[in-house]
């Protein structure tokens, strides 16, 4: 017995030595989900830092003469691997996003002829891109490398939190140059750039800045950027009609001044090539102003090369990726790790090595105590993501939450986040759903201050004139006629008020207790027991008629069909239960989700996601649909969440470059996979509790925080032991349908026994079964 | 004789008595020169104040359809008297400029119908404008007034150092409402307004800004916007289609909700007519943050009403115009007053209560030791507006020269301003005349870091691209064939260079003396002495051929033939005079320019100026004549400058709407005026002396610093005795033809004796004469 033990453990290390040998980081592979609508981009980037240097494959503007153009969409990140050239390399992207922004400060080296435009896909050579075969492509966490083919130029990225780096490889012979294009831009239009700026501060470093009306209505992006060797001649080209100008066309604008203004900006830059074939350009970002990026150029890169730098953001990377230690074959850990990869994009740190940012307000503040974030992609992320910081980057989760309350002071409608990103608020989507965030803060002992933050909880969700709310307030529900998404709005309305129903009984305000637990069961008002599920309804009291449980069009739901989307009541499954008919009907319905049939016609209607990113009518590839899998543990067919999570994992997320059934939405999608990975997820943020689902690997270790460790155990897991047996924590029993904050931070070995036949015994509960609120409905 | 010398004594105090009944500042007519060229504007502002809240008459386009509308030229100040409608109030405005621009932040209150365009003057009921009468018209320092007509509304402005102050008294029983046009502006074009906000902080604080692409090329105006009752409902239109703009459609952003932003927003506010008719209005302006209007807005204005307010601005104007004690006529003080007034408009205030202000590197900066200034019209300024800031408010040249050394370390371009406003260079006019400005003020013992200023004056004057300097550099001159100004420039680059020579001078920097000694000399190279004048002249050496003397139009000159600019050498006028063929034809040559007939032809291309401005082919209206009627004093017949200065201030300024012959120039007109008056001018600032004219009123007396006054008296003086006799300076008969800033600066008495008839005798020889470089000429 001894031998076998002592056999087990030498087999043990071995295979852990073995799989040293390939590291976290070198299993990461960005270029997942760059096809298609991943919308995930392959460039470089620092864990949460405030630059993206990607490649730009096309250059769709979202409009043409006001007609918006469908086909930007594939481009919200810049990037679709299908394509055959590269624009260039611009320095911000949002990853996985389903609306597009950003791609500011394009840099794109070249040799030859001058062209100050990109050209197109069809006739490259009519403009500035270059052809390039992914046979050349090195993508790594931090890295990016690809060969220009129309110039024999091999392009080399990295990054430091607020800089990209690039390191240009010409050919022997040839004069350098480069385009500095401050007119491309991801959901471009004829407008989009307000005003670019350059100033030629010496032959080594020039500033510049652009102000943008994209999707954030009004983006401040200042550079500096400095050459390793000297500009010897420069000049520009503004796209824009030039207006009367009054005396300034008394000396040559275009060429070796200086001063470069104006609205359509294309500008090059050559360079005495001195012998040495390589050009390394330094390109710091700042919200706030040149001084600010000139402030991050000297503290992140002074006296420090392109190798040295990426060698940084390399560790950084290791560091960042050691949080979680994973066994699992190639394509598995190339998922996890690169999942995990793509939970550290978004949010992006906002704010210049002086702690200065660009507010809301449009103002410049000075983060104090914290270090200031934006993109905020909220009604993803509250669901896992921000979850998941709470557990492997509670500092992290602290800087965001008060990120999100800064924001809140500076917004004139004294609210938090909705969907923001660069100072501004876009309200894209649904929801006050930071209210959820703060609350699974709270709850998961993140060190905040609470009454600010119950304050601005409040506040955010009794903004009147925010879509709807006041009729909300008022009914109980949005009524049909006001919003076409209104049931949608209804059901997250109701579960965003459940967190601030239990954030403020945690902190004893009684009133706001009382308002919002009667508040938190709105969602009940719209749910139809006739046909069981949530059904728009009239201000008058009337459902919508005619209607349409498969359709996401004008049937008042956003993002998902009733069928799934009635389903989002995380805070209350068994109230929902009850008014879909009980539990039998429950599963049926479940069942039915995942086996039947959408037709043609209503997934066309599906956005940001491809077919695969369906099974059945489940749609993995939108989120409110995240948590339905899980939903199985409150049912006597726990086992169902097993094989539900398992085929999800498998059929939706592959080591490709198609490989996610639809957007990462900043790293929600990921973060899904991580938890899911582990075996829990977070149905209902806001509890303490973390639902069991199945996990997928042999081994994971969690990295905690004070040197402690979570190590989850599946010995035997396999598509075929998919099915759990059992589960231990440390050595015991675990008879709940979760585990708890508390118990993962304590740390330790949560160990499942896998089977390859469901456990048809196992039916959590009472007080092992997950949480509902409805044991606490007495008002 | 004692009894005599009583009764004058007794006569005097009594008519000073009377005299104090009126005061300066009722003496001021701030219509002076609205209508026509003077482009002055009517309204209220502070003393080099960073407000100039005034009326707007007509909002005409700088172009339309990309045609460039030639009577926008009317309305560089906003205003022209022969208007029949006032368009609004807006915050910002330059005086007396010859280019157009400003014209930020809009207000105009209404009753009845809304209407959110501005209409037209033929059909004022068209838009929100309104009919006014002049009857009711109330324009002092400080304050104005109007009766709207359309709308029986009454409306008062007043100003502090950074706020607007609308006071506005509504008919009985009428809704009283606001226009807030964020899209008015002066030199307005489809397109200058890149982007506008506003943020309705509370009930009664709104805050905003614009940034605008106009002649300030990149002109940020931030407000902070405060309210007497509180808005009971507001809204905006945005004039700019409407773009793609994702989840914003989800909710009503036209009405009551509190953050607007577009490209052409004219938004509108009622209030509650509560039964008090009045509607009083606060707005700060800054040029670097809605938090920095705030802090303006509290700091100038908490606690104070309109009355409080404009009962301060009213004290400080009155303490700015006591600087000049005078005796004479109502209109000749009015013109007098005036003059003094229009000298203290521009430059501008430009920098928070808290010393922060936005540089012309489009950063933030804190000035440290100095208050900061915008507005340098300096072609215009550098000859007697800032030289006359060396005798009366010499803590203000100061924090002006240190405000231009500002501008040059944060300029790219290492240079000084050349006409610079709103954190821009615009380049308007040519020349490096900030060197003029610096070097008169360390000649005059302004306390400035004199080391910095010379290698500001160095390098402003080096710039190879700044309009030809590189060709003036190596060739001498500017040749013809690189610009069509080519000799103006080469003249005033001579002469500017003069004052970077004698400030190395006096800083013992030899390299630099020596250089700028031979370059100083430089327009020599551009006589032309077979013909007596400055001609073009091209790379070659070879002379523009068919040259025309009297033509501006592509003879190489701006603003001024040739036979007017050739005397454009104040520093050595011996040298010009001996290349004009000795004094005789010197003096012909002068004589023949104020008696010849311009023709209409080339009356036609002479800019900024009516019929009225000229004498002859003298042009009063535009600068480069400005010291022309003074260089009679180098001859043998200095009376002619005392008959011609006398006509010019006759002739040239009147105590009447259209009473400046040209623009007014950010006050140099007004300066020359006021010079003129006390019976010397600064012809060559640089030098310490300032050049005998002739006195124009029987008394003034200026107050100099450490309580020390000038008194200057001419008894008898009238148009008929314009003729100087005699001077004394404190008792001593004065041989010289200049009194010397040393003399001006010790105080005393500078007693003229004036007679109806020429004096022929005096002639001033030797070191009697003006200053002339001639005698310093071994190299």
């Amino acid at each position: 017995m001894k031998n076998i033990i002592a056999f087990g453990i030498s087999l043990f290390l071995t295979t852990l030595t073995l799989m040293a040998q390939i590291t976290n980081y070198e299993r990461v592979n960005p270029l997942i989900g760059t096809n298609g609508m991943g919308h995930t981009f392959p460039g470089a980037c620092y864990p949460f830092g405030m630059v993206q240097l990607s490649p730009d494959t096309d250059t769709v503007p979202f409009s043409v003469d006001g007609i918006y153009q469908k086909n930007v969409y594939d481009y919200c990140a810049g990037y679709q691997y299908r394509d055959k050239t590269i624009v260039g390399f611009s320095h911000t992207h949002l990853s996985g996003t389903g609306h597009s922004d950003l791609g500011d400060i394009l840099v794109m080296p070249f040799t030859g002829e001058r062209k100050l435009n990109p050209g197109t896909a069809e006739n490259p050579d009519s403009g500035y891109r270059s052809r390039y075969n992914h046979s050349t492509e090195v993508a790594r966490p931090g890295y990016y490398e690809a060969f220009l083919e129309d110039y024999n130029i091999l392009a080399q990225l990295t990054v430091t939190q607020r800089c990209g780096i690039h390191k240009y490889t010409f050919p022997q012979d040839e004069a350098q140059h480069i385009i500095l294009d401050l007119n491309h831009g991801i959901y471009n239009y004829d407008g989009k750039v307000l005003w670019a700026n350059i100033r030629v501060e010496n032959d080594t470093l020039i500033t510049g800045y652009r102000i943008t009306n994209g999707w954030s209505r009004e983006n401040y992006i200042y550079f500096a950027m400095s050459f390793s060797k000297p500009v010897s001649n420069y000049g520009y080209v503004d796209k824009e009609k030039v207006v009367y100008n009054g005396f300034w066309k008394r000396f040559n604008l275009n060429e070796n001044f200086p001063e470069i203004g104006g609205r359509k900006i294309v500008s090059w830059f050559d360079f005495e090539n001195d012998g040495d074939k390589t050009l390394e350009i330094k390109v710091a970002l700042s919200a706030v102003s040149t001084d600010g990026a000139i402030k991050n150029l000297k503290a992140e890169t002074s006296g420090k090369d392109f190798d040295v730098l990426h060698k940084n953001t390399t560790e950084a990377w290791e560091n960042a990726l050691s949080v979680i230690e994973a066994h699992g074959d190639t394509d598995q850990l190339a998922m996890l790790y690169t999942s995990l990869y793509h939970t550290m994009i978004n949010p992006s740190l906002y704010m210049d090595v002086d702690d200065c940012y660009r507010g809301i307000d449009h103002n410049i503040h000075k983060a104090e105590g914290f270090t200031n974030y934006s993109v905020f992609s909220v009604w993803d992320t509250f669901r896992a993501m921000h979850p998941l910081l709470n557990i492997i980057d509670r500092k992290r989760s602290k800087d965001i939450i008060n990120s999100m309350l800064a924001h809140y002071e500076q917004s004139v409608h004294h609210a938090l986040p909705v969907w923001s990103h660069a100072g501004n608020e876009n309200w894209c989507m649904i929801g006050y759903h930071s209210v959820s965030v703060i609350a699974d803060a709270i709850t998961k002992g993140i060190d905040i201050d609470t009454e600010k933050a119950l304050g601005a909880m409040i506040s955010s969700s009794s903004i009147a004139y925010y879509d709807n709310t006041q009729s909300y307030i008022d009914l109980g529900y949005v009524p049909f006629e006001k919003s076409s998404n209104a049931a949608s709005v209804t059901l997250e309305y109701s579960y965003d008020d459940w967190t601030v129903y239990k954030t403020a009984l945690a902190l004893g305000n009684i009133d706001a207790t009382k308002s919002y637990k009667k508040r938190a069961v709105n969602y009940r008002k719209i749910f139809d027991s006739e046909i069981g599920f949530a059904r728009p309804k009239y201000a008058n009291g009337k459902w919508k008629e005619n209607f349409n449980l498969l359709s996401t069009s004008d049937e008042g739901f956003i993002e998902g069909n009733s069928m799934n989307y009635s389903f989002f009541v995380p805070h209350d499954v068994l109230g929902m239960m009850a008014l879909m008919g009980g539990e039998k009907t429950f599963i049926e319905k479940l069942d039915s989700l995942f086996t039947m049939h959408l037709p043609d016609e209503f997934f066309a209607e599906t956005e940001d996601v491809t077919r695969e990113g369906l099974i059945g009518n489940y749609v993995h590839g939108n989120e409110p649909s995240h948590h339905i899998a899980y939903l199985y543990m409150w049912t006597s067919q726990p086992w169902k969440t097993q094989y539900r999570i398992r085929e999800i994992m498998n059929r939706m997320y592959r080591n490709n470059i198609d490989g996610l059934c639809g957007n990462d939405d900043c790293g929600q999608m990921s973060a899904w996979y991580v938890f899911s990975a582990m075996g829990f997820y977070p149905v209902c943020p806001g509890t303490d509790q973390y639902v069991f689902g199945t996990p997928y690997l042999p081994y994971m270790k969690i990295k905690l925080e004070d040197n402690k460790f979570l190590e989850i155990k599946a010995l035997n897991v396999s598509d075929r032991n998919r099915y759990i047996k059992s589960i231990k924590f440390n050595g015991i029993k675990v008879e709940k349908a979760f585990i708890t904050q508390e118990e993962i931070m304590t740390g330790g070995v949560l160990e499942f026994e896998m089977s390859s036949k469901p456990n048809k015994q196992t039916c959590y509960q009472g007080k092992n079964r997950p949480y509902s609120m409805s044991g606490e409905l007495v008002f």
